[in-house]
């Protein structure tokens, strides 16, 4: 006879265990809870993970100026956080969030607002209108 | 009394015209067509751009094997191009596609199967039975 397996108990998830590059960081991809629409993608190292997943709200690393880069921190364009993902090789994040007010710098709802089509850019998107 | 603006002529796009990391590569996001999901992100180099765009073939470059990487042309697993999608700094891209099969190589729809919830690691995909 069999014993009966186990219920695996959960993994307690650690940021050290992702994979960073050489520089300590990881590409956080941002999606939009609901749409599903690619909002932006940016950078994350251990302690960004660590107080994303703290607070609820979506920090980044930001590579210009070296810093943790708590999103909408100035602009009020913040990401609450609704789930973060891990890819399977664990170096890459998914983070479903709520976004409040454009992700985009440009003030675009996200930062894909470019395409290719016929071999040539095309702008999709517009800035939107200050709140 | 001011001249009609004229039309923005189409930019035509180069690969070359996009920011590249110090090995030559851009990060790319795979999103399905219609659902939305993502799938997974890899990474493209100009010429990986190139022949995604000539061929309709989603084609990244593996930097295990430092070689283009035509998705699914072992599995079957293809992805179609839909649309190729710039963001704001041209340093990430986002490809829109309609997916054959599972994207991972694990056999699961998408890459991103674990979710951190309540602090833990949670597996909320399972592999796709051989088809």
């Amino acid at each position: 006879m069999t014993q009966p397996r186990p219920t695996p108990r959960p993994i307690k998830f650690d940021p050290a265990s992702l994979q960073f590059n050489d520089q300590g960081l990881i590409p956080a991809i941002a999606q939009a809870d609901g749409s599903g629409e690619v909002l932006m993608m940016a950078w994350m190292n251990a302690a960004s993970v660590a107080e994303t997943l703290a607070s609820g709200r979506v920090t980044y690393w930001s590579r210009s100026r070296g810093e943790l880069w708590r999103k909408g921190e100035t602009s009020g364009h913040v990401q609450r956080l609704v789930e973060m993902r891990i890819d399977c090789d664990r170096d890459c994040l998914l983070v479903i969030v709520e976004q409040t007010g454009p992700a985009c710098h440009t003030n675009r709802r996200s930062c894909f607002y470019t395409a290719i089509r016929d071999a040539a850019e095309v702008e999709f998107l517009t800035p939107e209108a200050a709140g």
